[in-house]
């Protein structure tokens, strides 16, 4: 009921709208109207209410609310279903036991803030609360489970271009999974996926980014920014996840519906920060010094070594001379 | 404790232990033994109690027990951890929650029925009550995803010997992860992992072996068999456990510590029923028909086309003249 008020205002934001027209249309009594309004008020919304004129949303709190997303959402393929947290440990281990338990694809988990927030392999992820985005998007591609890197671009791209969109900042994607503005990682992705050997059953892929976050630890500081530093002012996270849903939602359904990567790949080229560079590449325990010369058509890295050596890599942990890898 | 006083009576078996004995060794009353001892009674062990002379174990039922495994298996790496159900729906997807909560290597969950077993691609697999086994052990090998065909491997060599070893039985390896007697199908394998694009959370390796099951439904009767069909005696499910824990293991940690899969593929090769034959293979909405020709050390099979064409598959559902996948 809440989202069904929280929906006409919003169409009628700036305006006032009575409270017997709101209990017309959706069919409950004023006073259940009263109490939702009551309870939008307390999560932030700023309804002037006046007797005989009614309620008047003048402004909408950057709360990362269900309500506010399903309806944002809602012409969408993707957040048709939304799990909000207040905070959690990580919403990629929440998105794994959703998926675990049958969850459809499109389903998203976003939280205030993660407690045990991860980067790859195991890493800490710092997600302060009221000043990031956590947010973890289940998918079902039939696609093989060598191809969850690909996943992992369009995510990049998508990011790099709703970051832009919005801040009008210019973005960077240090491949394969970091987004960068002005030589500062802004964002991480995630993507882990359940599989059989030659299927997928489930894809997860979660970011983190960090949105108005004011101050980093000492040890970060130099390596981490986030949009509120590099712009001077506070952006909208609501804002933000529905422009990244809409930029990943076409990339990801131009894949998934035509094999066509092209472009992804192209935004991840464009905006590529380590392509030219010379670049160290660990995986495991094996480090590979060489130069990045290309992004080929499913999303990998093509670097040729020191003895001339050209190979395609799919994964890894680059650094590049400024550009390294935080936490 | 129940355990505790299984454990001394199998070490004794068929001669009588003191309740006296018992109640020093494991420092608990006289009452309290006999009340384990009624339990193990319950459970269908055969325990012959004489006053005076004390209790004699005469016989062991052929149940999955948790105490009696966790017993035998003490001496392994595997198998330290053990999760037995009288009925769950899918070993492995319980095997997947534990995991997801940390489980560690080895951990075994097995299940006297599954009333939603599962084989490849979510197909149902059938395991009743009392006449199969149906086992998932976990496992988190640092290898890369795309290596995760090479469990399934491992499990198919580790189960066809076992299965030899404890009944004599001629078996094969329909690669990749089927095992066959007499042309009809004896057990099945489910590998399944979660990973990062680059590392493994952990693997979940599933078997569902048909050990003294009676009479198939029509629709599979000529496409599956079970041990008893093929020996016209029962088999000890708990001895076959035992001697596929140990084959695996040795398998298993063969490659993990040193990379060599080449026993694994020795045993692949030498038992398999598809090689030189005209196979059928089908991956997704691809249908190739190719002569198999060899498994290579990874354990990739090769086929040759029609067309001369020689390639690598590294899985996929295989049939050839008289023996298909059933359901």
């Amino acid at each position: 009921m809440k989202k069904e008020v929280l929906e006409v205002l919003k169409k009628n934001k700036n305006n006032f709208i009575s409270g017997e027209q709101l209990s017309n249309r959706l069919g409950v009594t004023r006073t259940s109207i009263w109490k939702q309004i009551n309870i939008l008020k307390e999560e932030g919304y700023k309804i002037e209410s006046i007797s005989r004129k009614g309620y008047k949303l003048i402004e909408e709190p950057d709360i990362l609310s269900r309500d506010d997303l399903l309806i944002e959402l809602q012409n969408n393929k993707l957040g048709n279903d939304i799990y909000y947290f207040k905070t959690i440990d990580s919403t990629n281990n929440y998105g794994k036991k959703l998926a675990l338990d049958g969850a459809l694809e499109g389903t998203i988990v976003l939280s205030d803030e993660q407690t045990g927030g991860r980067g790859r392999l195991g890493r800490a992820w710092v997600s302060p609360p009221g000043t990031s985005i956590s947010m973890s998007i289940i998918l079902r591609p039939t696609i093989y489970p060598n191809e969850a890197a690909k996943i992992t671009e369009i995510t990049a791209a998508a990011v790099a271009n709703a970051i832009s969109r919005v801040t009008k900042l210019k973005t960077g994607i240090k491949w394969p999974n970091d987004i960068i503005i002005n030589s500062k990682k802004v964002c991480g992705i995630l993507t882990e996926m359940s599989a059989e050997i030659n299927s997928i059953n489930y894809v997860i892929v979660g970011m983190g980014i960090n949105v108005n976050i004011n101050e980093f630890p000492d040890e970060i500081n130099n390596v981490a920014t986030s949009l509120k530093k590099e712009l001077n002012m506070e952006i909208s996270r609501k804002e933000l996840v529905i422009n990244i849903v809409n930029e990943f939602e076409k990339l990801y359904y131009d894949f998934i519906n035509t094999g066509d990567l092209s472009k992804t790949v192209e935004i991840c080229k464009e905006k590529s920060v380590i392509l030219g560079k010379m670049i160290k590449i660990i995986n495991r325990n094996e480090i590979i010094i060489a130069k990045a010369i290309d992004i080929d058509e499913n999303g990998e890295l093509i670097i040729k070594k020191d003895d001339g050596e050209i190979i395609n890599i799919i994964s890894g942990e680059i650094s590049v001379r400024g550009i390294n890898s935080y936490i």
